[in-house]
């Protein structure tokens, strides 16, 4: 199932798109009567995809993100692949949706993209193991962990760095039936690739890092776990637009603003 | 006014505490109808403070964690002050209230007490100037900034090592009228002074630490800003309890535990 929210013509809800010939401009939107944890209850209203808006498919109460999972990544940064998961935190108000502007702070003079997997949680749980994290786990959307390179160097903790308004991305929607293990993520900037990868690649694989996580922090409904980033991250800048592709979940497009 | 958060005889509600001689014995607790936000309304329930248990005095959106904020503290570990606050997240499910017990993660093996004031936001706010900041703010708690200190060092982002549920002690209340200029600070492990400072002394005044953060991220009404510890943190170990006491606010007492 795919999980999206969706600004329609009445208000926001939850809601699952059904594309019966895998074709967006064919899809329709079928809204969800609560929230898409557990069995999902419809209200039987529905639209065309192209009549409603996408936003952030989950709002998340906390956002953790892996620090150099992909090998060829560190390299590029000259650093080393850390034994255990290195974690930490972008704060929720961070998130925006697909189409909305990433914008570039005036503190920062150098802001990249960072195309990531993102794992969603679909219950409460701490301390689980690896072969319990498939069940604690709703589905998986697209993540931008956008960076402030500069400030990253700069402050040491990335608090700032990563954590400006509109630095978290994701989207398009949630999902909820795909094996994560190897799934091809592109990112380009205006139609040029500029990261093209396998998570097969990731040195920490999703059931591990949610495991690890867990064993920190009681992880809740809606949260997100960034899964790190692939080789050729770099620099956006006012008017391009950032895309990234995830076979089998979608494409995650946002312009950049500077402010 | 003192803003408390309870577990009374009937449920969890937000209260005001009256005490007319300062005395926490004859101290009334006045349950809020809704939210500490604003003007509150009172239900008109009240109990004896002995009778309620106080809880985290909020639950925030998010902690927000200034480092190396006074000089002598970040010369504890060698560190310079650095020019802009260096800040970082904790994550909301690290909160507890007073008296709950910190408990030892079997990750880390030397775990901290930090001491800290913490501001709490009253609304919401982006971009604002230090001289809109009091406008901003509701009022002041206690806050223990506990952190695994060997997996600080190792993980090189703190994520981690202070993101453990029960990490961020808070409470007891929230104090709104309160100059937090030059408030004394002080921590206790049973009874033990280890932390004895003044908050005169923070590089970064709480007035600039939240123009800051607000210049990265919007604030929402019960967010966190924890602004550093002075020197003379230190190791907890089960079966200790530590307090940190700030003047005019009151004392933040916490068991420790082995998990």
């Amino acid at each position: 199932m795919r999980l999206a929210r969706i600004a329609h013509p009445d208000g926001v809800a939850f809601a699952s798109i059904e594309s019966d010939g895998g074709d967006d401009a064919s899809a329709q939107v079928l809204e969800i009567a609560e929230h898409p944890f557990g069995q999902p209850n419809f209200t039987g209203r529905r639209w065309p995809l192209a009549d409603v808006r996408l936003l952030a498919p989950i709002l998340p109460t906390k956002v953790i993100a892996v620090g150099r999972n992909y090998a060829k990544h560190a390299e590029e940064f000259g650093n080393e692949v850390p034994a255990d998961p290195m974690i930490f935190l972008k704060p929720s108000t961070s998130v925006i949706g697909p189409n909305a502007a990433i914008k570039l702070p005036p503190a920062s003079s150098r802001v990249d993209f960072e195309g990531e997997l993102a794992v969603v949680i679909g219950r409460p749980v701490k301390n689980i193991t690896a072969e319990q994290a498939p069940a604690a786990i709703l589905g998986y959307t697209v993540a931008n962990d956008v960076s402030a390179r500069d400030l990253q160097a700069s402050d040491g903790q990335w608090g700032r760095a990563k954590g400006f308004d509109t630095f978290c991305p994701v989207g398009p929607w949630i999902e909820t039936a795909i094996d994560p293990s190897d799934l091809r993520i592109t990112s380009e900037i205006d139609g040029t690739v500029k990261q093209d990868a396998r998570t097969s690649a990731m040195v920490h694989k999703v059931a591990d890092i949610v495991a690890f996580v867990s064993s920190v922090m009681t992880l809740l409904p809606g949260d997100m776990i960034l899964t790190g980033t692939p080789e050729g991250v770099g620099r956006i800048e006012d008017g391009q637009t950032v895309s990234i592709t995830i076979e089998g979940i979608g494409t995650l497009s946002n312009p950049v603003q500077s402010t």
